[in-house]
């Protein structure tokens, strides 16, 4: 079976095509090559101002939350997902230049047959967690609510979404410009930042369809069958794994289950700080989401992007390919198998943006340059093989 | 079976405990007794100004537009959906004097099984047309985009949801202190406002799971299982009244579905020519959402509210009774019953407001006062009886 057909059946798509044709004719903002939609200023009316208003949720990686949960009675997931719902947010925006002062509003959906009301207060205490921790590391974030709806006959377990608003002076919006002679440094996905509580295995909130249905055991198949969409996905591809969610990862001790729903890690504080030292050497901030290694190429034009010193493939990642049988090239381009962030820049500021990395506790590294090409090309020499997209 | 037990066996409940224990440690905001949160000026950063930052969603009125869509084809229900959604922020944006530059970002989640790029694509147009009806009413809404996902594993059909910014003076919050002496406006939710091309039911997006599976045949269970929550509600609670979706209901010579499906009316244009002219009269405007007629009791003290001039029970909750069995006492607290918006004010205003209703196709009325009491109270003395919560 192709893996498009493999997502086709699993209902989901690598490429979204339907949505990018819908939304086609919208309007593109301000600065149709930021990595977010930029407004003008509609809160302030000030033309030196812009705002951003964005929206995303954590994805079937609530499903998995859900079932892990189930098996282990651990409430920690729910800090995660609300991270991962929150996080998907905020990287996008820094990638645009949004550092600070950021209002975010929750839209959550249960089904209260399989949710309860102590979940609920989880979910809700998690969101304040990680805005005091934010707060720690010099980011001012803000809940102002949001919706919290039974709706068992839409929502089959939970689904958690968060919308962030900023306003922000228009100078500092990062638009991507990315030019030949440039580097690449790209920040770890995995590993233990300073603002994290354990060891981070890497995961964001992209392929979770993916990794779910190709990592785990089919006995969850009968045992939660509200986990996923019984009725249309072919069961040789539900739960098409070996793994049970409390099996332990060699590598990092750490059960599959947990290794999975490691919390999308923000990179706000470090991007914060870089920012403030080195705005006018960066060319643009990629954060690899959907399209991972490749969605840098949706931002430039005639360039050849060359990533030949990748940072290694974490236990995550490596453990998702074994249960998956997903080829490398394909790998790449769903998961981030390795960084989630990272910034086109010259060869000095590079050499800087890694010591303040280092400095919170992410590994980075230059992971290849950009050269000039009469179309654009990605080039990946990895571990896994040589790859062009 | 008790009304109580029903919504619990199916999932929902009428007073959302679990939510309201959840979220009861939150900051309140500036205004407590707001319509909705007031949070300082994060934005701007300004001390005469305040943000507001709102989330709702169409809840299961959505799984009912797809099973109309799914017998019918008519792809109008869309637009309902999203302009539920949308409404549900913007009335009671509007109850708390926010009135203009609403800045709004969806978060839409699919089944790709049951709903198609095309539906993608009416759902993302449906926002545009709304948008430009309001424009030409005086009110200006902005779309910064949104959130749209396959979501499968999680959303058995389609979920809607909309978040929405503002920003405003502090002097214009409309803080709710509801005196004895003064008159309660109700202005109508059925009929034709000057902004809807044909007449509404007066359907809001409360109550949907009761009139959805109370409303329509138990045909539908087997046709559409991906309705609803088929493993949780019991069958004898599934679809079960005796209408279908195409029945004509006789006073309007709409259908039952279509009569259900009434997309959520604004009454932002009126709201806003009402504040222009009588603010200093305002002591309240409930948005008649969860909890219906007895909503305003959550924002008054040691009063007693009397409604005992009510608009006529529109054809449409007329039908839900007639389907439902549901006593007239609880009718009120979960269906609107006629009025989703009233202002309370004094008599002189509201004659003048009455008049400005009318003018642009709403029908309203004073239909009750307040006086002071040792408690609060509610009395409805109806057409259909006489109730005190």
């Amino acid at each position: 079976m192709t893996e498009a057909s493999k997502y086709e059946q699993r209902g989901v798509s690598a490429d979204k095509t339907d949505v990018h044709n819908a939304i086609r004719n919208l309007d593109k903002g301000l600065f149709p090559n930021a990595f977010c939609k930029i407004l003008p200023d509609l809160a302030g009316n000030d033309p030196e101002y812009v705002n951003v208003m964005h929206a995303d949720t954590a994805g079937t990686k609530t499903s998995l939350a859900y079932i892990y949960w189930r098996e282990t009675g651990d409430n920690s997931v729910w800090k995660g997902v609300v991270q991962d719902s929150i996080v998907m947010n905020l990287d996008d925006m820094a990638c645009a230049g949004i550092t600070d002062n950021i209002i975010l509003s929750s839209t959550i959906g249960r089904n209260k047959n399989y949710i309860s009301g102590d979940v609920l207060s989880h979910l809700i205490a998690a969101a304040g967690e990680f805005i005091a921790e934010m707060q720690q590391h010099g980011v001012s974030l803000y809940l102002s609510g949001g919706e919290t709806a039974d709706v068992g006959d839409i929502v089959r377990t939970l689904d958690v979404g968060y919308t962030a608003f900023a306003r922000l002076p228009k100078k500092d919006v990062v638009d991507i410009q990315v030019r030949p002679g440039s580097v690449i440094v790209a920040f770890a996905s995995y590993g233990k930042a300073a603002w994290e509580k354990e060891y981070n295995g890497g995961m964001g909130s992209n392929g979770l369809t993916s990794a779910r249905h190709d990592v785990f055991s089919n006995e969850y198949t009968t045992k939660y069958p509200e986990s996923y969409d019984a009725v249309n996905m072919p069961q040789e591809l539900a739960y098409s794994g070996s793994l049970k969610l409390t099996d332990i990862e060699s590598q990092t001790g750490i059960t599959a289950g947990k290794l999975v729903l490691s919390p999308t890690r923000t990179y706000l504080p470090l991007i914060k700080a870089i920012l403030a030292k080195h705005r006018p050497a960066i060319q643009g901030m990629i954060h690899c989401t959907g399209g991972a290694q490749t969605k840098v190429m949706k931002f430039v034009e005639n360039l050849r992007v060359v990533k030949n010193n990748l940072l290694p493939v974490p236990p995550l990642f490596r453990m998702i390919q074994e249960q998956s049988g997903t080829d490398a090239r394909e790998m790449y381009k769903v998961f981030n198998m390795g960084h989630r962030l990272e910034i086109y820049t010259d060869a000095a500021s590079a050499q800087d943006m890694i010591a303040m990395a280092a400095a919170v506790g992410i590994d980075a590294q230059v992971i290849g340059y950009c050269e000039a090409a009469d179309k654009n090309e990605l080039l990946i020499e990895s571990e896994l093989g040589t790859f062009t997209y």
